[in-house]
C-alpha cells in the first residue's frame, strides 16, 4: 500500500535528491477525461474476455457497454456532451461493482459509492456553482452538540461564511436537512453546499449566512463511521427518523448555534429547508416553531399522512399551520420535479394550502427524486433568503 | 443510483407508511466481518472463473488468494487474528482493483483508495484510541488562511478540543504536518488525529490542545478536489514541497491561528511535528523559528542533504540548530521504525545531535514508513505536550 509512497520518497542518496516516480501502479490510465465538447471519456484498464459496463448519471439510459481498445488492454466509453453539473458513475466487471481506479473522487449515497466528476459551464451554471472557485471560502466544521432529549452528543456540519472569523457581525442561519439514509455529511458531500454558498455569496447573489446541517436520523449520533457505533454501514431507521423526535428536539440544535456562534437569534434570521424526509422535517419544524422561522424550503418533500405516528408534533397540524401562516413567513417555498414519486403528494399539499388561501412559492422542474434537483433547489432557495427590507 | 433510496422511500400510499426495503442491491453480503478472535472475514460477491485476490495490511504477506463458496456465488478470505489497529484492504479481480462493495469506508492514501476497518482492544490500545468513543468530542474544521507569500487562500484542518466553544480559556497548539503526496486531510483521515486527541484528552493522558493540520504541498491550495484546480488526482511536487517555501511562509499559518483562535500565542504553547516530509518541515520550521516552538516531533522524518536547495531556510543549519538547542526545547522527539528506509538517515542525524551534545528523546519501533507507526507516534508524542511545570 505504501509502495507508491516508498518509491517516490526513495532517496537517491548519492545526489541527495528524491527520485520522482509514477504515483501508483493502480492508475495507469487517465479517467475521467473531459473532452472539449464536454463529452467525457471513462476508461478502465482491464483484460479482454469480460463483460464490462459503465453505469451512471452521465450515461444515456444510465447503463452502457464499454469497448475494448485495439491492444486489448483497456475499456472505454465516451458520453454524449454533458450539461454543467455533477455526475456519478461506476464500472461493473462481470456484474461486480468497480470504482474507477484512476479517480480518487468518490461520493457515498446511502449505501453505494460512486466515482464522480463535475462539468463546468462559464458562469452561474450549477457546475460552476458546485466547483471550488477562486473566491473567498467559508469554514466548514464538524461539531458535536449535546442532546439531552436523545441522551447523546450528536454530530453536525456547520458552514460559516467567508469573513466570519474576522468580523464581529451576526449572521442569519439556514438549517438544511437531509433525506432518509442521509446524514450530516450529505449536503456537504453530495449537495456541495459549501461550494454553492461560497459562490453565491461571492457573486452577491446570496446574503452571507451560516448553514447548519444536522443529522436527522435520531437513532444515530453521527454519519456511519463518524459515531460511537463504529464503522457501520448506512441503515434506514424509518420509525425513528419520522417519529417526531427530531422535530421535538430541534431547539437543542438552535440553542447550540445561538450560544456558540454569532447568529441572528430571531425569526428574521432563520430559515429551515430540507430534501425528501428533510423536507418533511422542515415542514413540521417550521409549523411547530413558527416564531422561529421566517423562511421555509420544501425540496421534494415527503408529505406523510401521520394518522399512525404518535407524537405531539404531528397533532393539530391544521391549527398549527394556520398559526404559522398567520405570522406571514417571508418565504414558503415548495420545489419538486415532475418525475418525482412524491409529485402527487406535493400537489395534494399545495391544494390544501390553496384552499386555505395560504401563500407559497412553487418551483416545478423536470426530473425526479435526485441530487441534481436538490443542488439546483438549494442555489435558488438560498439566493432568496435574508434579503433586507422584504416584508420586514 | 437513486434506486435504493427510491425503493426505500416508496410510499405505500394506502397506509401512509413507508415501505422499508433492502438498502442496495450492491451490498448483498456482509464484509468485513470481525470474528470473536479478531480475525476478519472479507467477502466479495463475484462469479466463479476469476482470479480473485485480497491485498492489504491485514493480510499475512500482504496478498492472498480468496476462496469461492460452495455455491460459487461469493469469494472469501479470513485473516489471522489481528492486533488492535486500523487495517486497509482491496480486492483484485483478474488484476483490476475492486473496493469492497459492502463497505462504504474508504481511505485515500496518495493516489490509491482502500477499504478499511478498525480492530479495537479493550483499553488504551491504538485501535480504541482511533475509534469514536463515548467521550466528549472536539470540533474539526476546514478553514482557509490567506497566504500572501504564495498568493493564494490555502485550506487547512483545525481540531479544537472538547469544550473550546464553551470556555474562555486559551489553548496550546500542535502544528501537525503530513508527508509527501499527503495534504491537509491526511492526518484527519489516515491519521485519525481527532479521535486520538479526543480519547487522550478524555482519559487525562493529554492536555486539551488545538491541532492544526495545514497543507505542506505549496503548489496546491488544498487537497485534490478541495481546491481551485478542481477534481485533480494527487501529484508529487517535490521541488515545490521542499524548496523552503512552506517553512518560510509558516508564520502566516501561526498568525492566522493566533488571530482567530484562543491560542497560547507563545513558545510554551506551541509544538510542531510531522511525518516523513512533514518531519523534515518540522525540523526546519522549529530550527528557523526557535522562539516559536517548545516541542518538536520528527516522525520517520526525511533528512535531506540540501546542498542543492536554494532557500535561506536551509542555510546556516548548524548555527541555527545551535541557537534552537540553546533555548532548551522541552521536548525534541525523534521516532522511527527499524525497517524504515529513512532509518539510516535518522541515525546519522542523531549522531550529529549526539556529537554536539544536544539532548533529544529517541523512540525506536518495529516497522517501516507506514501510518501504523505514525498513529502510534502521534498518540505517544501528544501525551507529552504542554505538561505544566516541566522546565517552565
Amino acid at each position: 500500500m505504501k509502495k507508491s509512497l516508498l518509491i517516490s520518497l526513495a532517496i537517491t542518496t548519492a545526489t541527495g535528491v528524491y527520485a520522482q516516480e509514477a504515483l501508483s501502479s493502480s492508475a495507469p490510465v487517465a479517467s475521467p477525461v473531459i473532452n472539449p465538447d464536454n463529452s467525457v471519456t471513462l476508461t478502465l484498464k482491464a483484460p479482454a474476455g469480460h463483460d464490462i459496463k459503465v453505469l451512471g448519471t452521465c450515461i444515456d439510459g444510465y447503463r452502457a457497454d464499454m469497448t475494448i481498445s485495439a491492444d486489448s488492454s483497456r475499456w472505454s466509453y465516451t458520453t454524449s456532451p454533458l450539461q454543467p453539473g455533477v455526475y456519478y458513475y461506476t464500472f461493473t466487471m462481470d456484474g461486480v461493482n468497480v470504482l474507477d481506479p484512476s479517480n480518487i473522487h468518490i461520493l457515498q449515497d446511502v449505501a453505494t459509492l460512486n466515482s464522480y466528476f463535475i462539468i463546468r459551464g462559464d458562469g452561474k451554471d450549477i457546475g460552476s456553482l458546485c466547483s471550488v472557485n477562486d473566491v473567498p471560502h467559508g469554514t466548514l466544521s464538524h461539531a458535536w452538540y449535546r442532546s439531552d432529549f436523545h441522551g447523546a452528543d450528536r454530530r453536525m456540519s456547520i458552514y460559516t461564511p467567508p469573513g466570519y472569523e474576522y468580523s464581529d457581525r451576526r449572521y442569519p442561519v439556514l438549517y438544511l436537512l437531509h433525506g432518509m439514509g442521509g446524514d450530516e455529511n450529505a449536503w456537504v458531500e453530495l449537495g456541495r453546499a459549501a461550494q454553492i454558498l461560497d459562490n453565491l455569496i461571492a457573486a452577491g447573489d446570496a446574503e452571507p449566512m451560516i448553514v447548519v446541517m444536522p443529522n436527522g436520523n435520531i437513532s444515530e449520533d453521527a454519519a456511519p463511521g463518524e459515531g460511537t457505533k463504529g464503522l457501520t454501514q448506512p441503515v434506514f431507521n424509518l420509525p425513528q427518523c419520522m417519529d417526531g423526535g427530531f422535530e421535538t428536539s430541534f431547539p437543542e440544535i438552535m440553542n447550540y448555534m445561538d450560544r456558540n456562534y454569532r447568529t441572528i437569534a430571531s425569526r428574521e434570521g432563520r430559515a429551515v429547508a430540507g430534501l425528501s424526509m428533510g423536507g418533511f422535517h422542515a415542514m413540521n419544524i417550521s409549523r411547530e416553531y413558527p416564531e422561529s422561522f421566517d423562511y421555509v424550503g420544501l425540496f421534494s418533500a415527503a408529505m406523510l399522512n401521520h394518522a399512525t405516528a404518535d407524537s405531539p408534533v404531528y397533532r393539530d397540524a391544521g391549527s398549527k399551520l394556520a398559526r404559522q401562516m398567520e405570522l406571514q413567513p417571508s418565504l414558503y417555498w415548495i420545489a419538486i420535479g415532475t418525475d418525482d414519486f412524491l409529485y402527487k403528494d406535493n400537489t395534494a399539499y399545495r391544494h390544501q394550502l390553496d384552499s386555505a388561501g395560504y401563500p407559497y412559492v412553487y418551483h416545478e422542474t423536470d426530473g425526479g427524486h435526485v441530487w441534481k434537483n436538490w443542488r439546483d433547489y438549494l442555489a435558488i432557495f438560498a439566493a432568496q433568503l435574508f434579503k433586507n427590507g422584504e416584508k420586514h
